[in-house]
């Protein structure tokens, strides 16, 4: 498969909407399905911060993210969507409660896709994690 | 003049190499000479944590973040730049002297363009400010 624009932003979207099912219902299977098995992220906080290798760091990692906030995260906007041949970037909004705490967060992600997986994902704070 | 990706692109470009230069050096007119009036900016952090509105405020922002780092923030690779019609993001990772102590982000930053200036950015830290 030749990797190009339009099938890059087709395989990211795809995996965003797996992402933020995942977050909202801690369901994560889909999402995971999406991830190539050398998979790599970067996450900006907490006991996974830097970069973490291996699709069974991101399991632990996104089971994590569901763990602390139980009820769902929910995505409140979607406010950019900017891409190239390989990569896409998700500017969103998202809200919900962190260990029972009102949470808000603004958030970019960014995917790097090949071929029909995602191979590595990015992540940054708008508003370092506080509501 | 007609809004398109590659005149995004070269705005967003050029805006980017004067930001660049105002963190390594704390000169910023050029910067500011390519921001509109009705500039907005979300920061992070700190004092300007959240939506800042007006060109004076970026002002008062971007000589603060240089009063912070005497010596300058350099960038140390700049890893992706995706785009589309009006918007364009940097990825990339900078180092410096905070205070006086080490400092090292990864960052995304994404610029709103509209004809030949920048009307919106958006910050978003990947390591929280930490090094």
């Amino acid at each position: 498969m030749v990797q190009n624009a339009e099938n890059t932003l087709k395989v990211a979207h795809q995996a965003f909407e797996h992402f933020t099912h995942g977050l909202a219902t801690g369901e994560w299977q889909a999402f995971f399905d999406m991830l190539t098995d050398d998979f790599t992220f970067w996450f900006p906080i907490g006991k996974f911060q830097g970069l973490n290798q291996g699709k069974e760091k991101a399991k632990e990692f996104f089971y994590y993210v569901s763990a602390s906030f139980q009820l769902g995260l929910e995505l409140v906007s979607l406010d950019r969507i900017t891409s190239n041949d390989t990569t896409v970037v998700f500017e969103f909004k998202d809200a919900g409660l962190l260990l029972g705490q009102p949470y808000k967060n603004r958030v970019a992600v960014s995917f790097d896709v090949r071929e029909d997986k995602i191979c590595s994902y990015r992540e940054y704070f708008g508003s370092d994690g506080k509501s």
